[in-house]
């Protein structure tokens, strides 16, 4: 075997780390999950992943040495070029030197960042937006999230805080609360969360049978569930996935306009609506965006599942080491 | 003389040319203007800017081998990796090869990249956006324009239409018409032409004794005279800034939200209101952007006022050529 021709991915989330060993050409050699300890502010999680990485290396008769590069993701505001964790609220980890920690117990460089802006990266190298250099990418789940691709890179910001496209203010005055601080933001009305929370209204105000019959058998909602009724025919879901796509539509319209993107890549759960989701989100988009824009601009479901994430890791691991070594 | 140590900036824009020679370093050695040509779809602009630039160097001695670059600025799409123009209505230019042809004109590399752009790398370069590498640059004249620099580049998007920032729609139902063909553009709102437009709206409507004595008066009013009267307790002209700077507060609040830029920077006309501006719209700014970005985020007036554009055309050939050459 080559000497440093593989790539780790690991994707660090509040319950379980997402770890992958894969070729430099992204394909997978392991995948699979170890759980999260979030004890003593996440101090343990370094050397949970690089004795897990060092376990499953040794199955193959490798060593650390094999690896080129780790790239880390996390949920949180990470400082890129030094893989320093400002804040990682489920995991912990506050002004913590995540890649520093990580690179101490394994030999191999280290690079870290945001999960949003590296499942953005995944689905960029390996899934919907393959090819494109200029990409969107909207994770619509419990929250929205967003990572953004210009030019083939993961814009950062000033403060590795680029990509919060969840808390665009969608309704400026009297929305609801937002965990951010603020009222009326986009993933209180367009995540997994919002569109139940707009679809429970329906029920409770005897607005929508379907919905309310499924509540009533199942005890639960899921955006799923809305979009399904909605393309039977029941006016209260479709209201609440008309009011869900208009803000998400404008929101993304407005983000073509100023950042004129390839491709719009829309995953998270909510996703799994597929086509009836992107219909309805594609006629408002196209009310929003510029005309060339509108045109041009292309829309794709989401491709990578939970794979986007370590893909991601992988490729910022591979585009870093690409940069400092052969 | 050394060779191959001066710049050239070019900013075509619909009645002049701004053209100026500087150092590396970005000090001017020479800035003049030229008339547009527009006969026969602009034909004859890369030979008027070749002569008046030829003329020139001669005045110095010099000839084009004392240039390493030339950049220049248009308005309208522009490819940046061939300085194609697909489209610069104002200039006659349509799928024109600008950098071949100015280039064939003088012998020097020639680079060529929407005006709104360049004007921002200007103020990133020499101006108010000085040492920040990402910058959202908003140009509050005519219409509203937009650069967007993240890590020190300027953002391209698909099809070089990134930061068509004035197309950002701000009131999605019944707004009026934009030129674009969109109607409740950004650009109707906040523009010069947007706040004397709903300033007149009030002297019509007998809403503001202020600009309708100033209407009556001089026959005609400025956004500055709105942002004056309201400074003087015009309720009339009060509304009308609250409006305006309402709407690009919730853009640009979006925006940062999204791209978390270290320094907002306003130029054109409007920006000569000056700290009146900023105080109304970082109210609004504060309400819309998440409060870390609200926080953290510095605005700034413009500096380069019309020196904008060649300056940044001139850092586009610098960083340009420094890439290729030493």
């Amino acid at each position: 075997m080559n000497r440093q021709t593989w790539l780790a991915g690991v994707d660090v989330g509040g319950t379980t780390i997402k770890l992958a060993i894969l070729t430099e050409e992204g394909s997978f050699i392991e995948k699979w999950e170890i759980p999260t300890n979030t004890a003593e502010n996440g101090h343990y999680i370094p050397g949970d992943i690089a004795a897990a990485l060092k376990d499953r290396l040794a199955s193959h008769q490798e060593e650390f040495s094999v690896l080129k590069g780790i790239g880390v993701g996390a949920p949180g505001f990470i400082e890129a070029d030094t893989g320093f964790v400002y804040q990682a609220v489920n995991i912990g980890w506050q002004n913590y030197p995540l890649s520093e920690r990580l690179g101490r117990e394994t030999g191999v460089p280290v690079y870290a960042n945001n999960d949003a802006n590296l499942a953005a990266a995944g689905e960029m190298w390996k899934g919907a937006g393959k090819g494109a250099p200029n990409m969107l990418a909207v994770t619509l789940g419990t929250g929205v999230g967003g990572g953004l691709i210009a030019e083939g890179r993961i814009l950062q910001g000033a403060y590795g805080m680029a990509g919060e496209i969840g808390h665009i203010t969608s309704i400026p005055s009297g929305g609801s609360p937002c965990n951010c601080g603020k009222t009326g933001c986009l993933e209180t009305v367009s995540s997994a969360t919002g569109i139940v929370r707009l679809a429970m209204e329906k029920v409770h105000h005897g607005e929508s049978e379907g919905l309310k019959a499924l509540f009533d058998d199942t005890g639960t909602l899921s955006a799923k569930d809305v979009f399904d009724e909605a393309e039977k025919g029941d006016a209260g879901a479709e209201a609440v996935v008309e009011e869900a796509m208009y803000h998400l539509g404008l929101a993304v319209g407005n983000l073509a306009n100023s950042l004129n993107p390839n491709v719009i890549v829309i995953g998270g759960g909510v996703s799994r609506a597929g086509e009836k989701l992107l219909r309805v989100l594609r006629r408002h988009f196209d009310r929003f965006a510029l005309p060339k824009i509108a045109a041009e601009t292309t829309f794709e479901i989401a491709e990578l599942g939970n794979d986007a994430g370590v893909l991601g890791a992988a490729w910022l691991a591979r585009e870093k080491t690409g940069r400092y070594s052969s």
